[in-house]
C-alpha cells in the first residue's frame, strides 16, 4: 500500500494548461496537453505524465529548438485520398498527435484505412494515449514515431544509431472485454530510465539489454553506453520500421535527432510520426462462425486464447493493466499520484504560477 | 562447401505445375503455386519451398479438406474504397495471395494505402515472397496471416491457444541498396520444425523456446509440448495482432484452426490473410534535408543506421540474406537444391508422372 494524493481532472488539466501558457503555448495546445496528460495519469502511465511532458519540453522542446509553440500544421497537397501527409512545423506534439489521429479516423469513415504521415514533428509522449482514444471511438488505431534520441544499437552492431522507437496498436474491444486491448511498447529491450534504475537499486539488467563502451553486451547498468532492441534481429527490424517510415516522409539522419547543437546546415533534427486507422466493418467478410456477429467472434477468439487454462497462470490481454489503472482512478474520481510526483507538480505549480494546495488533496492508500 | 544440383526455373515450374495439376488444381492455380515456390527457391528459403507446399497439401490441405481445388474468390460488396473483402473459398493460398496483392498494390495506386481482408483462406506459406514481389514493383507492402496450428502459448499462460503468426514487411529499396528490406519472421521464439532439428542434433533450445506438458520454460527439445512468443508480453502482443485482424475478418477460435477433424457443427478451421500496401509518394512530407529525394534521403537514413562501425561487427539490413541467396540463384542462372531436397523432388517428379534426370542437372559447389 503507498499513500496516493488525488488530484481532480479539473485541477490537473487547469495546472498543467496553465504550465504550457507560460511556455507560450497556444490555447488549443494547451488544452491538448491537458488533455493528453489526463489520459496517460488516468491510465497509470507513470512515465509520460505531465511530469514527463514539462520535462521534455525542457530538454528538447520549447526551451530546446525543438518545438515552436504556436506553429501551424500545414497539410500538404496529395493525390492520394486515403493518406494525409502534413509538416507539423514542430508544433506541440500532443495537439499534433490528436488532430492527425481526428484527420485518420475521419478518412477510414470513408476509405477503411487510413493513414497521416507526419514530418517536422516533436515527441508525442506516449503512442497508447492516441491509439487507445481512437479505438474508443471504434476504430482499430496504430502510431509509431522515430524516438527522440538514437540509443539503441542495430542487432549485430555496437554503435546506437536507433531510437527505442516504439509502435502502439488498440482495437476497439472495450464493449466485449471491458477496455480496449492496447498493444504498446518500445523496441529496446528496456528504457535508459529503467538503467538508471538499476543502477539505483544495484541490480543487473536482464541479458540483452545494453551494450558497454566497445559495444559488447553486459547486464552491469552501470557500464551500459546503449541498449539493444529486444528479441535480437526480430526488435530490430521492429526499430528500423519506424526509422524507415520517417525517411520515406522526410526524417533525417537517427544520429542527428534532437542534437540541434549538432546540427549541420541543411540538416534536420525534428522526429517524425505515422498514424493509422481501419474501420473495423471494412475487414468484415461476413462469414462469422456459429452466427456469431464481429464483436461476438472477437470475443470468442479473445476467450479461446485466454482459455484451456492460460488465465489462471496469469495470462492476460495487453492494456489489461493500463485499464485496471483507469479503473482506478474511475473510482476514485481523479488522478493519482505519489508523494514524489506531487512534489514535482508544486514545481510545476510555482512556475505557472497556480496554487496547488497540498493539504487539500485527499490521500488514498493503493 | 556442399553440393548442390542446379535446376532450371522452367524445369522446376513444369515440375511444379505438374504436381498440383495431378492434384486437381487449375491452370492459373499450378502457375501461382510453380511462381511462388520459384520465389522461394531463389531467395534460398529452404522450409517454404515446393517440398513444403507440397507437404502442407498433404495434410492440410486438398488431401484434408482444408484447401479446395479449383476455387472461385468471392469478392464481396464494401462500401469502403480502400480496403476489399474476400471469401477466398479455400482456393490454393499462393493464388489468392498473389491476386490479393495485385489488387493491394491497384487501390494503393488510387488510394495510397489499401487493405486486402481474406477470409477462408488456405496457407500461403511465405509472406515474405509476397511483400518482395509487392516491394520490387515499387510498394511498401505488409501481410500477416493466421499459421496453420495453435502451438504458442501465450505470454504468462501454459496452453498453446496461437499460431506462430508471421508478419513480413517489405520496402522498394532495390534501386538504393540492392534489394528490398525485407523484414519476416514468426512471432515464436523458434518454429517447432526447428525443435525437431535440436533433438536430431542433440542441442538445448535458447530460454524462452518452449513449454513443457506442465507449461514450465524447458531448453530441452524432447519435453517441449508448446512455443513460447519471442520478447515476452512484446512477441505475444505481435501475435495477437494476426489473431484480431482474422478474428474481425471472420477467422474463428484458434484452437480449431486446421483441425477439421475436431470441427464441431458451424464452426470454421480456417485461417485468415491481411494485406496492406502503401505507396511510398504518398507518405512524402516534400522537406526532405541537404537537398535529398525521398529515395536518396531513405539510402542516407540507411547508411547512418549501419555506419559508426556498425557493418564492421556484422550488423545488416532485413532482407540481406535473401539477397544474398537470390544472387547466387541469378549468377548459376537456376534453383539450387542441396541431394535430400533433390530426393524430395524425385517423389514428387514421380507422383507427377514428370521426368527427373538427375544426371543430367549441373552440379555446383557454395
Amino acid at each position: 500500500m503507498v499513500a496516493n494524493y488525488l488530484m481532480s481532472v479539473n485541477q490537473h488539466n487547469a495546472l498543467v494548461a496553465a504550465a504550457f501558457a507560460k511556455r507560450g503555448f497556444s490555447e488549443d495546445e494547451c488544452q491538448a496537453a491537458a488533455r493528453f496528460c489526463e489520459l496517460a495519469a488516468w491510465h497509470g502511465i507513470k512515465t509520460h505524465n505531465a511530469i514527463k511532458a514539462l520535462h521534455l519540453d525542457e530538454l528538447f522542446g520549447s526551451q530546446a529548438g525543438g518545438c515552436v509553440p504556436n506553429a501551424t500544421i500545414d497539410v500538404l497537397p496529395s493525390k492520394f485520398k486515403a493518406v494525409q501527409k502534413w509538416n507539423a512545423n514542430r508544433k506541440l506534439g500532443q495537439a499534433t498527435a490528436f488532430a492527425a489521429m481526428d484527420a485518420c479516423c475521419a478518412m477510414a469513415d470513408e476509405f477503411g484505412v487510413s493513414i497521416v504521415s507526419v514530418d517536422n514533428a516533436f515527441h508525442y509522449l506516449w503512442g497508447g494515449g492516441y491509439v487507445i482514444d481512437a479505438a474508443k471511438r471504434g476504430y482499430i488505431a496504430y502510431t509509431c514515431c522515430t524516438a527522440a534520441l538514437a540509443e539503441v544499437v542495430p542487432f549485430m552492431g555496437k554503435f546506437p544509431t536507433l531510437g527505442t522507437n516504439p509502435h502502439s496498436w488498440a482495437f476497439p474491444t472495450q464493449d466485449h472485454i471491458g477496455f480496449p486491448i492496447c498493444i504498446d511498447w518500445a523496441t529496446s529491450t528496456v528504457a535508459m530510465g529503467r538503467v538508471q534504475q538499476f543502477i539505483r537499486e544495484g541490480k543487473q539488467l536482464p541479458p540483452g539489454s545494453g551494450v558497454d563502451e566497445k559495444g559488447q553486451d553486459t547486464t552491469d547498468p552501470n557500464k551500459v553506453k546503449a541498449l539493444l532492441p529486444f528479441g535480437a534481429h526480430k526488435g530490430y527490424g521492429l526499430s528500423l520500421l519506424n526509422e524507415l517510415y520517417a525517411a520515406y516522409a522526410g526524417g533525417s539522419l537517427p544520429t542527428l535527432r534532437s542534437r540541434w547543437d549538432q546540427k549541420p546546415n541543411g540538416e534536420k533534427c525534428t522526429p517524425n510520426f505515422f498514424f493509422q486507422c481501419i474501420k473495423p466493418e471494412a475487414l468484415a467478410c461476413d462469414d462469422f462462425a456459429a452466427s456469431r456477429d464481429q464483436q461476438a467472434n472477437v470475443k470468442a477468439v479473445l476467450n479461446d486464447i485466454l482459455g484451456h487454462g492460460n488465465a489462471d497462470t496469469g495470462a492476460m490481454l495487453p492494456g489489461q493493466i493500463e485499464a485496471n489503472n483507469a479503473a482506478l482512478s474511475a473510482q476514485h474520481g481523479g488522478l493519482l499520484f505519489t508523494e514524489a510526483e506531487l512534489a514535482e507538480f508544486e514545481h510545476i505549480a510555482e512556475e505557472a504560477d497556480v496554487a496547488l494546495d497540498r493539504a487539500g488533496l485527499k490521500q488514498i492508500e493503493v
